[in-house]
């Protein structure tokens, strides 16, 4: 791991990238680019796509209405990370975006939303999620930037469930010793980690999430936490443990 | 681990607190009680000075200037939480902010800021930290609020250092194997954990750091993360590991 470092830029960009090409950005990426940053002909930045890996590309031309990036090459793979899905209740604005931000950072393939009976009910904004993906993206040089799923109910969600993708899920109520010692017991294979919202499950939805061999409850210790909290440890346990955090 | 749950207001006071005493509220925690919340006389609350556990309390006088608790009976008793020091460069003041509130989530004992070559130099307020610290603890129920230390220099901080307290440090170098199969290494006994500032240690600090046999370099995975990210999943892993996550 390593933290952030300022040094250089990095922008998603929807195009295909290869040597060679070149993308002529939207006009709010190349606002950013020479209004903001105020980039000149010839200047480098980095670039990726979430499918061609990352690419070293220099800004070639920029006139009022078009910012063209020279497609040089390639400086990393494109890297997959783990197989994590992130269902979580929705929070309200600024914490749903931290939330995002930090799950982006945690490496999860997915974002699913899931309303429960105690989510207080907002509007999900999906391209505000994935606005936000982007960005940590673009900040940490994630270069899969996670999915974003359309918002549906628990009920819906488990319904639907593949039994072969473990559900971890973080229960006031659990009081399993050991938060490690209950992940090495998980099969290996895909995984999602659940969330639920400030105020915890229903009964009826412990019981109902419960009933499923592939469910499995995450103790986090003793002391109460915001959810985006909670999402950062579940997640942080979930990749030391069964992700991609060991080196092996 | 629970996570929040909005039903009872938690308030932190500074006076000592037992069964029948009455504390009078200064002004800006009275008018959060009458006018925000719009308690009325009667209302009961939980309150805690950081000593003295838990107590219910209940409003039982509410005039244009003063507002009066009276203590009840005590709901927790008084405690302790894991012994971690918290080191950190400071952030900007909205990721500090937020780094504070998680790391009273996690249950640190001590705030400890320090000054590094990479330090985005800002006047660092331990005040604010300490209200965010007190705002977090009082929403989590949290009640040993940490103590905020003054800032000092990452020298200053290890020419002072206690060997018997193992210094977790999260290095952007750091190529271990196992983040857990790390900590499971580090005695028992008190601990610290020193997030680096974004853009990281200077090699020089890097050095100084693992010239101390008390210093352990975490590592945590392969992505790059912001630093209050960092601080999270850093935490989550000694709670978990060293601290009091597991109920052995």
């Amino acid at each position: 791991m390593a933290i952030r470092d300022l040094t250089s830029e990095r922008l998603f960009i929807a195009d295909d990238l290869a040597a060679g090409v070149s993308v002529e950005l939207a006009q709010q990426q190349a606002h950013y680019l020479t209004n903001v940053l105020r980039l000149r002909p010839g200047a480098k930045l980095l670039v990726f796509n979430g499918r061609d890996g990352e690419w070293q590309a220099s800004l070639i031309e920029s006139r009022k209405r078009t910012t063209v990036l020279g497609i040089e090459e390639q400086t990393r793979p494109q890297e997959q990370g783990p197989d994590i899905d992130y269902l979580f209740a929705p929070l309200k604005r600024s914490r749903l975006d931290y939330m995002v931000q930090k799950a982006t950072e945690m490496g999860v393939r997915r974002l699913r939303p899931v309303i429960t009976e105690r989510t207080i009910a907002e509007r999900v904004n999906s391209e505000r999620m994935l606005a936000n993906a982007i960005e940590a993206a673009e900040q940490c040089g994630i270069l899969r930037v996670p999915e974003v799923e359309p918002p549906v109910s628990l009920e819906t969600a488990l319904a639907a469930w593949d039994p072969a993708r473990a559900l971890i899920y973080c229960d006031e109520h659990e009081t399993a010793a050991d938060p490690i010692a209950t992940l090495r017991k998980v099969p290996a294979g895909p995984v999602a980690v659940l969330i639920g919202p400030e105020g915890g499950f229903s009964n009826g939805e412990r019981s109902r999430l419960l009933a499923n061999s592939y469910v499995v409850p995450l103790p986090l210790g003793p002391r109460i936490m915001r959810a985006d909290t909670a999402a950062v440890a579940a997640l942080t346990l979930v990749n030391a443990v069964l992700g991609d955090w060991q080196r092996l």
